[in-house]
């Protein structure tokens, strides 16, 4: 493929400094331009390699940019999708790398009043429990999934590119609706935030000493930013709130086995548990 | 240190293993028997070169041993400490590496009538969601703790003994009482292996293919073995149960900051279990 004239990430940080290290080995723009809101977190990113020009001012960040990535934190997305999408070119398509797609799909159709079909959401599954383009490597998206979430009235060329960019950069592509993915997603990485916080919270720090790796594991996703996770959590709060809620009936008849001595059912519990882990592998 | 003359290890898996290769490869036991159930485990046991020699008969294999590590499972620990105690000289000392401590020590005391002051108790904490010889490694115990619990009628040479045991192989000790000791694995461990199978049977299989490293990281436990597991509950259940009610009583709290989109207080939630857990790193 030719490469992109011009790519814009916005939101320089472990995500965004990760796609433009990739792009760059692979080749695959003429252009890296970062945005940010801090001169100094964009100079970071530069010192890294993620990205050629930078500036602090989205629309002229924007301007010339063939695709335009919002990798900033979930509650900013829907206002700087709205915003790339008024600065940019006709020919621009617009996408993100959000955690949560169904309130920025509606923010940004709301705004926009049907002038979004530009704009197609994704969400790349990877990550860390670190953030800062110090950690962004070139290889965080090989192989890993990224959700693209089209929408009514999305441009058919514009969900292609998004879909083509991201498998470009390594990735697997898998297409569902907003409100699947966030559906899924309160399952598969909110609810293990909430588990592991809630966790790490109720140890009494006296014997912090006494934990293996057990625990380490378990609560691991715990050091995750709070404010970026809260901006999740309420993002997708309906969602969050009907895993929590199935959880901890599951937790019940789990306390339920333990408590009535029901030695068979508690292990079948623990038995079909490990056969769900088994299926992932380490 | 002279090298012990015999040390005979009880259950040679994961742990067991790890401890005669550790031994090995430290000098510190002129011979090293494995007993165990079946034979062809230990032959498994013996082909990674984590014992010398081996048997099926408990009895002769402590005969001539100057101390007796009992690394089975937790159900089977306290009636092989008894059977070990009857079988071994008056000069040696018995210990186990059990995941629970009080109902050992107690079903230990009442079979033996005050018989089992060459009995302390130890719980290594180091091990691996995998089991069997084959995984065990020389360096398992290197840098962990081993929490060791005299009682009351210990023998002060035999906690010496055993602690120092423990230390020769690169670990460190922590002493504490058997009820305290089990109380704060509750904590640390047994809780977190039930967050994790909890989570992990609550999953929708047809979203696993969604999952990240958070939900990878949090569940890892739950692929632990169901029936060993379900023997650690069984032998700690009113502590697991005591730690799974304060789980669920902070798991609600943290549901009605989000029901009540209290972001401030969900936040301040976050951070505290993220300094709990930036306490110890990676």
């Amino acid at each position: 493929m030719n490469p992109y004239s011009q790519v814009t990430i916005v939101g320089v940080g472990l995500i965004g400094g990760s796609i433009g290290l990739a792009l760059k080995e692979r080749g695959l723009a003429e252009t890296i331009v970062g945005v940010g809101r801090r001169q100094q977190s964009l100079d970071r990113a530069a010192n890294v390699g993620a990205i050629d020009a930078s500036t602090t001012d989205l629309d002229e960040g924007v301007r010339h940019a063939e695709l335009v990535v919002i990798a900033s934190p979930v509650s900013a997305i829907a206002g700087q999708v709205v915003q790339a999408l008024a600065a940019s070119g006709e020919e621009a398509f617009v996408t993100d790398a959000g955690s949560t797609k169904a309130a920025i799909v509606a923010e940004v159709s709301s705004s926009c009043q049907g002038g979004d079909s530009r704009f197609i959401g994704s969400h790349p599954l990877a990550g860390d429990h670190r953030s800062g383009p110090e950690y962004a490597r070139a290889n965080l998206l090989e192989g890993r999934v990224v959700v693209v979430t089209p929408q009514e009235g999305s441009a058919e060329e514009g969900i292609a590119k998004v879909e083509s960019f991201w498998q470009n950069l390594g990735a697997r592509v898998v297409s569902m609706s907003p409100e699947e993915h966030d559906e899924a997603l309160a399952a598969t990485s909110h609810l293990p935030h909430v588990v592991a916080s809630v966790l790490a919270g109720a140890t009494p720090e006296k014997w912090l000493s006494l934990v293996a790796s057990g625990w380490e594991d378990t609560t691991r996703v715990a050091a995750g930013d709070a404010e970026l996770w809260t901006q999740i959590f309420s993002q997708n709060r309906p969602a969050v709130l009907a895993v929590i809620d199935n959880f901890q009936q599951e937790l019940d008849d789990l306390k339920t086995s333990l408590s009535q001595q029901d030695w068979d059912k508690l292990k079948d519990t623990l038995q079909n548990a490990k056969r769900i882990r088994d299926a992932l592998g380490n």
